[in-house]
């Protein structure tokens, strides 16, 4: 089967990188593909970013439909565009954040999310909201750390067993989930981490690996999102576009 | 004081007749004014439309507060581009969606909303859930009039009368949310409808100018969102805009 | 027009210098009056004292509807009487509490109550239930301050400053709500012992302006509660009444 | 041990009736009195009639606290001065309405409440939203009679009979509530009339009896009301009380 | 009238002393007798502990019934078995964790339990959960002691007194719940404690007095649970039992 | 890798067709076995039956970690036994309700379940609650067929037709899943069944099938429970097992 990790950005040697750990995650007889936007932000750190990477996003959904593309993960943490995209088409279109939060309920009692700053913070919590998980939430924690200095991975792992340990200690999680796709390749070294503070029974969820399982299933089982929760919008001539 | 409302869609006859309500409800004092987009769709009746909406709304309502206005109004009940607008300006950004259902809660124990598709009740119930009044909305109905043909005011106030009539006896609601700002102006035909079948104690909201006064308060009050909700975007170049 | 303020309490000094607050706050064209209870307490500190003021809140209420007042703002954070005054009359009745988190859940994530006195927590909790907003309320904080010594501004502004910082910092407030009518006219105070602490992004809600505002706008929309959610009461003899 | 029936009322025939089912229901070393109002209205049937109740029930919850009572039991489903009256007292008070849901959600799946009048509906809400039972109550359900009226045995009855068959068959009750202490004695009817149509597996729960039982544990066990929610109040001259 | 003590484990020395703390909350005409299980753990400290009783737990209340006993009470706090010992009995059975939480909720804001081990918080999260009480649950805290290991009560008090200050002080807690039956007549002890601390308003549950008090209740009112919430089992051979 | 199916019941002519299902649905790669119970029901269809399963569940699911399985899947949507399975191993232990609710609420705005037997409703409801997802179940229908009737597929499949699309149309439905898994099989005649309703937008969700899919993804993932969830029971002595 063929899947295509959208990123919400145009090029950079994140996106390349993150790409190397979806591709790793699939199996031998999934093609992987990545598209990058041709207009839009180099990362997504507001709303802001992510409105303005939309319209784009949207785009080379179609544009994977097209080719023929089974299924499409929408590489950010934000699921942005997720809903719009899927009204465009048919083929499932899986959102990291979505998907990981449903998965870590189905694994622990309460999860925690470790992001990169404090300013999305809210955004967690409407996602944690929608998917009826606030409860489950133990709480979102961030490293500080802006998403294009990511790739220091030393400082990066430190950030992330400091914040994760509190997580667990202080504010019951009995799993963590990797905030930013930009922290796609972190689970061993905070395993690692985890255990060198004695916790070991924490597991630790990387949404990139997770999407491309999902996005597996739902083409394995031929299934994707209802067209009456998301159906084709209505024909119209949209200026500029 | 002035206030701006941007219509998130591209000029089209209805906006200005809508932009006459608005006008209608604001203080002598206030002064309105209208923007429209350059780019967008003409109707917003998806998550598509809304997406394809949402940059040129934020264009609009940033250069509101470059042009010295006091306050901005989106004009669509589905609220498209409020959370990123507000990252970037400080001026209050009123959504008519949000405001109504959070005004209708204060007078009523249970409201209805009748809007115009059912493609759009998912987007109503999320934004109940937000508000944290999933349990106090009876119900979303809707008159299966598309936004572009809510001119024919005739057809549109016989469907309100029906929706709203059962939305009253049927799903228990105690007031009417109008559900699309192209419905403004039909609050006194909505009462005489009502009444003629009995029901004379349902207050009927009109979001359009509850917004105004939302916005005259909000200036009045020297009020605005939080900057610690909505901060601002880190700079970075975003391509193509 | 005309706005009835009802203090829920027999004179005080306070109330008077109270009720200057409000009427600062009035758009010029609107009169303000003021009535005090002839039977009742001097503070509303439990739901005691609430509870023998709620009779001759109510009548105050009616005889405003009868002197051609067109809105009624009950003055104290308990809302007290709210609803049973809205079951006798016609024009809208404004509570402060009820108003100020509803606009408060529109203009932040989370928001924090500082009120008076620990006994008045399950109150404020038992607001945010009701309307809906548990989750959004980031904590109710107390100064520690009884009613009637409220006219100690510096020490006021003290513990006012003390426990909005906490709030932001250690409950992840971004919006403070002045927890109880009492505490009007502090709003510019509170916002320079934030900034002092280096917090410059959190609005301060002043809930009696608000409830001015929020009045003028009900009676510029010929707005008011749904009486099918307060149907006029049966008539009956009420012996002592 | 002494248990007081505080009916919310002046004297009228029909709280001299429900006294004696109360009476019926205590052990035989437990001594029942009755306490009517000599301020108040002669039924409850809105929020007005509740508030200008509550004054003269607290003075009668203190004063049984004076005698020596035991427990006190606030003869009336809107549970009218619960909270007031127990920062007066320390003995136990007992509410028909939060008592009879919480007993209710042990019992049953989900329950209905049949009451008197619609016009109390959202006040049957606000209790099962405080009890955290808004999921567990299929229904509000009326039949239509005034509180005085309710001593027409037949006509109660058939109205009880046909509303808790919808209960059961529309909304998907489990058990019923009689939601007026005016219907007590009414279980065995009720149970026969359900029989009729053929449903045998639902509990009829009379919150009359149901509060005798939950005094007389309260009283056996020691055991009342947190005084850390219902502090004493603040020491104050009340005007006219 | 007869009541059933099932003690969900095999005899041990504990579970006699504590049903002796049963036999004395009984009121002299109730006749208290216990059963033990033949087959099962001699503690319950895990999910696995409870899955392995229930079998017998369910013959045990099967047989009370035989037995002509009026009410059966399951001596645990994690209530197991309780569902489907309703669905092959008539006569009530009392859960003394679920009753024990809608009492604390009638007498208090919010409440605590004090339980165990650690382990357990999940299932009194999922107790509450059910109950409709996550928002009025203040927190889990756990003693750290085996429940084999309760009967050194010293060690026992001592824990449990730091735990409740904690709660009252840190949580919010105005009223504790005896989080594991085998606490039982740690009530005065605890008291104390809490008094030596200064708190002196705050009650403390002991569900085994309330579980003999709720089935007195239900049997002097001729209760039981739903049948059609707890409906017969289809007949049906199951191999090995 | 290897799958284990623990049918919670014992061998029965269904099971063994329900297995082909599993089969089918996996990888090439994946070798799936099957494990029925020595003791236990032949179907389960109340909490009784589940309870009298769960025992030999737990030794079937232990067993399949003994013999080098990596994955095991309990073939019910009930889930029995999933919480102190899970206890027990380490290798992930997939439960198709909690599975095809999480999935379901990605795919589509509500979703409805149509299961056998009218007693199984709350115990649908109660997985609903523990998702977090009350709010998205639209309805939970049933065909009124005892499980080991459901090898009348022309029976089946007319009463899944007929519940699904009033599901759909009078639920609001987005979404079917069937709610035993003795439906599998019937996901392509439930499709053409809603087509010939006009009904071609509704996604149909298998619940073994996806287990199916979960349980590859979780091994391929190297995740499993958390086992700060569900941590090892304590080692005691139980008797009889």
């Amino acid at each position: 089967m063929k899947i295509r990790v959208v990123a919400p950005v145009v090029s950079t040697s994140l996106v390349a990188a993150v790409f190397e750990q979806y591709r790793g995650a699939a199996r031998p007889d999934t093609e992987m593909s990545l598209a990058t936007l041709d207009k839009g932000p180099p990362s997504i750190e507001s709303r802001y970013d992510e409105a303005l990477a939309v319209p784009d996003i949207i785009a080379k959904v179609v544009q994977a439909e097209v080719d023929g593309v089974d299924a499409v993960i929408i590489d950010c943490m934000g699921d942005p565009g997720l809903e719009p995209a899927r009204e465009k088409v048919s083929i499932p279109v899986i959102g990291p954040a979505e998907t990981s939060m449903h998965v870590a309920a189905m694994l622990a009692h309460r999860f925690s999310v470790v992001t990169v700053l404090d300013s999305l913070i809210p955004a967690f919590d409407h996602h944690a909201l929608r998917a009826g998980l606030t409860a489950r939430m133990a709480s979102v924690r961030t490293v500080g750390i802006p998403v294009l200095e990511l790739d220091d991975h030393s400082r990066l792992l430190d950030a992330l067993v400091v914040q994760s340990v509190s997580a667990v200690t202080e504010d019951g999680a009995h799993l963590i989930i990797l905030g930013c796709t930009g922290m796609a390749g972190m689970v061993q070294g905070l395993h690692s981490g985890l255990q060198a503070h004695g916790i070991n029974d924490v597991p630790v969820l990387d949404p990139t690996l997770l999407a491309v399982k999902m996005s597996e299933a739902m083409v394995d089982l031929n299934l994707s999102h209802s067209k009456r929760t998301f159906p084709a919008p209505p024909d119209k001539v949209i200026v500029g576009y």
